[in-house]
């Protein structure tokens, strides 16, 4: 089995209300690489918010107390701070300049996946969508409409506890489950798996960043090849781990 | 840029003193995927720690009178329990049946990294290399005795913080630096990138093993086309976040 891994480049701007399906089928076809049934599709958040005006206006923010007595020392925008603490459920941890939160959807992540460095102007930043899993359903619906059955994933690149450098990872799918189990399989010499479960989603992701790139503008990166069932009941929530089974939470 | 991942089936059974490099070669060419200069070459951890001869009889190992009392209660092989202590530096959690720990290299995973289900025999345990970037080294310098400048990775499969599943992750390298770096860069609308560095090493890692897999018994894949510099002086060690850098160890 061998994959092949290519962007879509050539989108046009993203604005609130854009159709991403239809400018992704457009845009992969005009660079002579037409989306075809099962490939995986993987779309970076940050278009996915744009279209959805999932945006917000520093200037147009309210800070609270809590987010103006602790941005002063660090230097920090107390409106971003505002903004990361709204999108949160919880502080997972506050040191220093740092801070690691809970978004409300379950993800553990630096600033609840604020985004500056993108928006299309200093004074605006990019939340995560509400719900990737429906913003992916979204893109594949649109994508089946426009004859293409294949596979969404939202990502959006996170850090990680013991290790440095950012990787891209599944915040949402459609159409592919994330978690490809081994659970109850041997290997050739008759002892059960070590490996029980592999989150493929994220692996398909991180292999899609490394033609999109973060500098290169190209947001959709498609994997090719892979051998999987199109399950239109998948949702990303079986790899947000449960408080319950946290160890470092 | 468009990537192509496949994976070399056919290796023979490693034994002490395989020559992987030159297994993995004649392995590619039989299967009609020659290696080629600029590949990055991804071999399970596994099969290098065989070829080093890092495999433990567990009938061989006395296990500690703190081994003894922790496995008891979980059911656990005293002397699996031993030989993760003595593979690890300290220990992170020991919570219920879950053992986390710093390798000496400064890996955080469970159990050390070792593998009681593929070593060939139910009381043999694999651990991980002595020396992963060593190990990649050798590969490295193997396939280039065999006319191929490619990148060698040695993969592992770990687990992370808040998310389930597993993922393949870098734990040696050779010829490729883990890490892309964006510090200092800015986007075209002149904001510096908030993602200042990819782990791509980590990324080129877990799409190989989309192609590897855990069950279909290839342990080496292939990613090919994918645009970096060959550098000798790459290490792993810029992936191991420093204790002080460290929120949750």
């Amino acid at each position: 089995m061998a994959l092949q891994i290519f962007g879509v480049p050539g989108l046009p701007e993203i604005v609130p209300g854009s159709d991403l399906a239809a400018m992704i089928a457009t845009a992969a076809a005009d660079a002579c690489t037409p989306l075809a049934d099962g490939d995986v599709v993987v779309v970076t958040s940050k278009i996915v918010s744009k279209a959805e005006g999932r945006t917000v206006e520093l200037a147009d923010v309210q800070p609270s107390q809590f987010a103006i007595d602790w941005s002063l020392p660090w230097d920090k925008d107390p409106a971003v701070t505002e903004l990361v603490l709204r999108e949160s459920k919880r502080v997972v941890r506050q040191v220093g300049p740092i801070l690691i939160t809970e978004t409300h959807h379950g993800f553990v992540c630096a600033n609840s996946g604020l985004d500056q460095s993108s928006s299309g102007a200093h004074g605006r930043v990019v939340l995560l969508p509400l719900d990737p899993d429906a913003s992916a359903r979204r893109i594949r619906v649109g994508l089946q409409a426009a004859g293409i059955d294949a596979a969404v994933i939202i990502s959006d690149t996170f850090g990680r506890a013991w290790r440095e450098g950012q990787t891209d990872i599944a915040i949402g799918v459609a159409g592919i489950q994330p978690i490809l189990s081994y659970i109850g399989q041997v290997d050739p010499h008759g002892h059960e798996f070590k490996v029980q479960a592999i989150c493929t989603a994220d692996e398909l992701t991180g292999a899609a960043e490394l033609v999109k790139g973060n500098t290169s503008r190209v947001p959709v990166g498609v994997v090719r090849g892979f051998e999987f069932e199109l399950d239109d009941t998948a949702v990303i929530a079986p790899v947000l781990r449960d408080q319950s089974r946290d160890l470092f939470r």
